[in-house]
């Protein structure tokens, strides 16, 4: 018994734990139980808030920060983490472009900008990595990822040569796209985009129509936007040679993701199997006895690419057992028992506010496993 | 796997489910994973409120309402139960003569009374009964258990041959016990008292001093109190030739315990302990490969007498498994592991607040259970 293998993969707890925190409560519960039992931490992420953090976690790496224009056009702190081989880069781009920098009365995604995540990798760029694994969800912003293009030195024109303001309502007077001036580093870097959805660039399943509103657009501004992105899309597919609107997530982030596509090497994948190939979870969860896994919130969504959907299907593909942990246990959990989980438990002791939850985290994670763990070994 | 045995015998979730309920709510979480289960409900108590409802419910017996006396000398509806034996009451004090029936304003420990209880017995004797067993728990009263023996044809006299009012106020004038018209029918009746309490009629550990203040007694109220009860154990001493005041839980619900001993063939037993003998439980258990218990709460506490450690106990005896469940996990749990408890796990999916865990009681139940079955059934 004392030589049992868990291997404890769980997403972030969002506001309570990081994943690597998770990881630790998980491993005291289990050591409560079996003090020398071999406990292999992978903190795990989507793509989503906290990617960063968990790959930094998981390889030793180094967190910067870094002021950057944020989406209305004002300095935002943002992170980008470098990863324990050195040659790897993580970025969010939340942390520069997110939907936290807007409010009720500022949001206007007419002209927000995803400029910041382009210093970000320009940051990243100038550390002398190789590779970037970018997450684009949260998004404030709709300008197709213009705005980071600029950052890397690309130039968006109209008519008269003049340079496009921020935001995506100017890329309805896009005339030429000068790529002279982009960072030739980009050329041997290869960019990975934590991308869930597979919303085209413009259109009725397009970034405006369906993200839009979320970010303060009316009825009017979508309409202008859209018409922008469609624009915008003919003009990369004359001057670039690429045709990118219709590639499954080039909607995604306001069209950042067509913009990675027309202006960096990059390839969308699901955010989770980026983590976990880079983690190289199915190697390390040959060695399993039981995967443990878990994410703040689990319900039947879960199964649409979420962290513990895929971990749970990595570990069956290894054909072993995967139980799961949450502190928010939501509708149609059953469907999960089929697709790879093999228990899912809530945390919570007690009737008590989201705030308490949040705040005990740590402690409920570890009861709950140690629990868990008892009753694995009941025979 | 499909014969698995599992012996259901959990508490009530207090303002939530009875102990049949969550008999039942387990039941269907493990046939969700185990359709042929074999699954032993035994509903279970101990002594507090919901023991007449468990044992009607573990024996197909009947419940009956009754109007008596309350403990304000005003009426109140209160409730015995006839076990499908046809041959054993069970009553719980609190409904005739409980604390719920007082408040702020109108409680005052110095004429309350247990007159109510007396009825209730009497109202069993009436249907034919052979032996009655009484949780004593919750109560409003400080009256030795005058008030039931008042019920039952005793007469509490003053000096003039003047009948006592009710309370335990008056008992500091008893000048003379007549028990000649008590209920013959009692002689023949086998009381069981389910007392988790260890209190003295009267003194430092006595009724008074520390259940009176509960029950809105001022110290001054305590002292007439207290030297209520010393008066009128001295008086039984004398008269009855009964030396009452000493045996522990003479002081359980303001001295009924030391009335029951008095004035009937009762013993006191821990509750948890009557209802396991009453339901068979040690014998029942030995079919088991899996014992579920759990009570609304459980902490270290539940140690001290509570169903699921009097539950622990019999199953460890034979050598069972043993997992609880609780809507409340409360401080120090780690400290049930070493007596009996092989796991503790609570049910709740997320934060919410005690109304709402209260309301989906059964669906937490159903699922929790569901889920450490499939635990169990990991190998």
């Amino acid at each position: 018994m004392e030589n049992l293998t868990f291997v404890l993969a769980p997403d972030s707890f969002k506001g309570s734990m990081t994943a690597q925190e998770v990881c630790e409560a998980m491993e005291k519960g289990i050591r409560k139980v079996l003090p020398s039992a071999n406990c292999i931490k992978v903190p795990m992420a989507d793509g989503g808030e906290g990617t960063v953090q968990s790959l930094v976690d998981a390889t030793n790496g180094t967190i910067y920060n870094l002021e950057v224009v944020g989406p209305l056009n004002t300095p935002v702190i943002a992170q980008y983490g470098i990863l324990g081989d050195g040659i790897t880069a993580a970025i969010e781009m939340a942390s520069a472009s997110g939907i936290q920098y807007i409010n009720e009365k500022t949001r206007n995604p007419l002209i927000t900008t995803t400029y910041g995540t382009g210093q970000l990798i320009t940051a990243c760029l100038d550390k002398g990595i190789k590779k970037i694994i970018i997450g684009i969800g949260g998004s404030a912003t709709n300008d197709g990822g213009v705005g980071l293009a600029q950052a890397l030195g690309a130039r968006f024109l109209d008519k008269q040569d003049r340079e496009l303001p921020f935001g995506g309502e100017a890329l309805s007077q896009l005339a030429r796209i000068d790529i002279s001036n982009l960072d030739s580093r980009l050329e041997n870097i290869e960019i990975e985009v934590a991308c869930d959805v597979t919303n085209t660039l413009y259109g009725e399943t397009g970034a405006s129509r369906v993200f839009g509103p979320q970010k303060g657009a009316t009825p009017q501004m979508v309409e202008i936007l859209d018409n922008a992105l469609y624009h915008y899309s003919e003009i990369i597919k004359q001057q670039l040679n690429k045709d990118i609107a219709n590639i499954p997530g080039a909607g995604a982030a306001g069209g950042l993701g067509a913009g990675l596509l027309a202006f960096t090497n990059a390839k969308l994948e699901r955010g989770v199997n980026i983590i976990i190939n880079y983690t190289n979870l199915k190697e390390i969860i040959k060695q399993a006895d039981f995967v443990f896994t878990g994410e703040g919130g689990i319900d039947f969504q879960t199964q649409y690419g979420k962290t513990p959907y895929g971990v749970a299907q990595v570990a069956k593909s290894e054909n072993k057992k995967v139980i799961a942990i949450a502190g928010y246990i939501g509708e149609g959990i059953e469907q999960l028992y089929g697709c790879g989980f093999d228990a899912i438990l809530g945390i919570l002791p007690q009737a008590l506010s989201l705030e308490e939850a949040l705040f005990k985290g740590k402690e409920n994670v570890e009861r709950t496993i140690e629990n868990i763990v008892r009753i694995l070994l009941i025979k």
